[in-house]
């Protein structure tokens, strides 16, 4: 059981795991992952996109409705208005394709127009919600699948920050929203990111019901995350329990984000 | 450009896709995923489900909160109850295994609270997507884990139907909300599943700008998945483009997700 598996003890920041006996290549690849933030100029190629594509459309989507849409941005001007727009984040200018991943309600609303029926149920919460599940399970396959590649990835957060102004330098139409950026591109070597370690398998997978006794793999990965810090020369200050407390503590830690209801109204979802 | 890929073939229900040039064993991997519905009785392993959440570990996570968690179900009389409330689905009941994926901010809540610290982000629609993301990109993992593995899964988003039953029966906390469900299983080979076709790349992959432009996608889909109902002997009425409006017609089409916002403000999400 025990035997050391070194992509589990990297991915746990050598924690005391229990190591599961079954791997493939698959999933070491995927317990490899690193948010990559340093980009060489050198573009992705048509064909790298489409199969990001064809592997992100062939992820499952609720009722098969595929209420997603993606923008590819590899224009350097508008890259530029979206780095700003995403907090200044350098690599959102530097790396050659901004993935920009929507919940794209616009095309059944157009669909159904087309046809004469009603669409009211666009108008609720749910709806929105199956529209950023679907883009979400769509994005994660495209990042695995340009890791197969060779490519790097890092999700852009901050493509919430100004969703009027993101919509209006792509064209959005009414009923689509950016739920995230991505850079996509290959990693500057000289500047390598890390495998950041995760909790505890037991802080997240619970058996049969949800325990709330967490405090010791919390603790225990707060002890991780202080190694990872110092084998990184990071400064951080004070653990990550601390350190993510910090970060929900009020609206004014949210970037913008704590009018993310009024900016989805004004973007034409009714959140009913 | 246009020699014939037999993967991107199937997944795109022949329609006249480009083709690129680039592929990988993990993209052919994806590309062939299959939503199961019948599943044999056989197990899950510990360790397959242990490697399977390792995966789910490795995706992004918003500033590293992750603010997600996983409730394992084997329990039958657990399932069973979870299959009544996501609709009366077979394949609940008979799955061996089904993971209900929660957005989970009460971790985070304890955390702070353990530190004296506030957390009144926590009441924010951007931070419930945070959670919402979060678990969905893990989930989008597991299930490329679980396919290298020979298993396989299909969403449950009628894990939404009941929010307050399910957690009830999973003893959720305050603040956490079962995104969906996912059955996870062998497939019962007596009755397979077949690769679903989706939209021409055309309509969901936009260049620098949204386009509008997706009627004639559309249609060259709506003759793809009339080719495919047809090869599965599927009595379908009209058109995809139909169906599709038909499941958004109104609040009455969503089984009772017209109810969301509500059963989050009782599950401890203000939304604000």
């Amino acid at each position: 059981m025990s035997t050391h598996h070194p992509l589990y003890d990297t991915r746990y920041g050598g924690a005391t795991q229990p190591v599961p006996e079954l791997t493939t290549a698959l999933i070491d690849q995927l317990l490899t992952h690193r948010s990559v933030r340093a980009f060489r100029p050198d573009p992705v190629s048509d064909a790298q996109l489409s199969a990001m594509i064809a592997a992100a459309q062939s992820a499952a989507s609720s009722s098969n409705l595929q209420v997603w849409s993606v923008v590819a941005v590899r224009d350097q001007g508008l890259r530029d208005q979206l780095a700003e727009f995403a907090g200044n984040q350098a690599h959102v200018r530097q790396a050659p394709l901004q993935l920009v991943w929507l919940a794209d309600l616009s095309r059944l609303e157009r669909i159904a127009e087309a046809e004469g029926r009603p669409s009211a149920a666009l108008d609720y919460l749910e709806m929105f919600l199956v529209g950023v599940v679907d883009a979400a399970l769509a994005a994660q396959n495209a990042v695995a699948a340009a890791e197969s590649m060779g490519l790097s990835t890092v999700y852009i957060g901050g493509m919430r920050n100004r969703p009027e102004d993101v919509a209006r330098v792509l064209k959005l139409p009414p009923k689509t929203f950016a739920v995230f950026g991505m850079c996509v591109g290959h990693e500057d070597a000289a500047r390598p990111a890390s495998v950041k370690p995760r909790l505890p398998q037991s802080a997240v997978l619970h058996h049969e019901h949800y325990s709330t006794d967490q405090s010791v793999a919390v603790a225990e990965y707060n002890a991780a995350m202080a190694r990872f810090y110092e084998a990184q020369q990071m400064d951080v200050k004070g653990t990550w329990a601390i350190h993510s407390a910090k970060r929900v503590a009020g609206p004014e830690t949210l970037s913008g984000r704590d009018r993310l209801v009024e900016a989805l109204k004004a973007r034409g979802f009714a959140l009913k």
